[in-house]
């Protein structure tokens, strides 16, 4: 199975912008695309990065300047257009930062010509496709835009349902579940940042102190 | 296996008074109760509501009026202690809007002494305890407390990875998981109420219109 994880590498994560600095930002999203990388990888699968611009990340990169969806498409139809014997493509989002190897398993394992995971919001955070028609556009409520291409083409579809990988990391809220739930490098960086849970309320939130 | 849904009969979602009056909150927290019910006596069990006053609502119900923790501590304390034939008792929140048979049936099948459904924000959605020492504490983040607890009663702890059990409807932004994921008296309480999906610069949100 081919395993692509795409990654912006300017400007990642403007949505944190109220609580981290760009340079923080641009670290955080490197330690969260490091998890899915390890985790990718203890599942017996060796990554590739699919980037915005030249990174350095320890596996194979390949370089696609253009908007997510046509870079993602471009991957899809080189490898399995036409091919009968094309194996599997997962594209896995860089900022599950809960991702671990049981539930990327699930992922890889699980039957149907297109396996989605949902992500909170209507999202489409990780996919694996063994359809060669499959394209897609991730655009707003992409989940349920992702089902309907599937039914289009006559693809048998399936979901994967697991709340680590629906939890992509875009906005402060989103600490609270990573330090509940991580244990890598992302969990760490903003430890390290001085983020801690705090519970106000009834409501936990993940609050920033200056160390 | 026992099944206990908590539920409160007065004043329920009151984070929810911005986008829904307080009869309309009644009626969508029953909607959800009852959605939660149907998926649990889908996996061939047979629930029982724990509410703080009486209610109908076509299965049996047990009326304690004191806080959440107190009243599921006194239903774990009659049911397990002591008694080592005692079979299993699952509580499963009355707001999981999404449950499906199929993701009960993976906290009810899951080995461990004691089985954990996270929510977000660090709540613990449901859970199935076998050891009769077990207790709760539904406040702050009740998810790493209630681990804290199994850990110092010395019971094995599972955890049941599921994105559908995760999402409790607390906040009108869970509205746009019921609407993508949901299939019974819940959503459809929303869309007769005339909330529907946008997407607005590339996030979506729930937005209610009149009719």
């Amino acid at each position: 199975m081919q395993v692509i994880v795409p990654f912006a590498t300017q400007a990642p994560k403007t949505r944190l912008d109220a609580v981290l600095s760009a340079s923080e930002r641009q670290d955080f999203a490197r330690a969260m695309l490091a998890d899915v990388l390890a985790a990718v990888r203890a599942t017996g699968h060796e990554p590739r990065v699919l980037a915005t611009g030249p990174i350095e990340v320890g596996v194979p990169v390949t370089v696609d300047e253009r908007p997510l969806s046509e870079a993602v498409n471009a991957q899809l139809e080189a490898h399995l257009e036409g091919r009968s014997d094309a194996d599997a493509v997962a594209v896995v989002m860089a900022d599950l930062a809960l991702a671990t190897p049981a539930a990327l398993e699930r992922l890889f394992t699980e039957a149907g010509e297109v396996v989605f995971v949902p992500g909170r919001g209507g999202g489409t955070n990780a996919f694996v496709t063994r359809h060669p028609a499959f394209r897609v556009d991730y655009h707003g409520t992409s989940y349920l835009d992702h089902r309907e291409i599937a039914r289009a083409v006559g693809a048998t579809a399936s979901v994967v349902d697991s709340f680590r990988l629906a939890t992509d990391v875009d906005e402060p809220s989103d600490f609270v579940e990573v330090l509940c739930h991580g244990d890598g490098r992302s969990r760490d960086f903003l430890v390290d940042a001085g983020f801690a849970l705090e519970t106000t309320d009834g409501r936990v939130t993940a609050s920033r102190h200056s160390r």
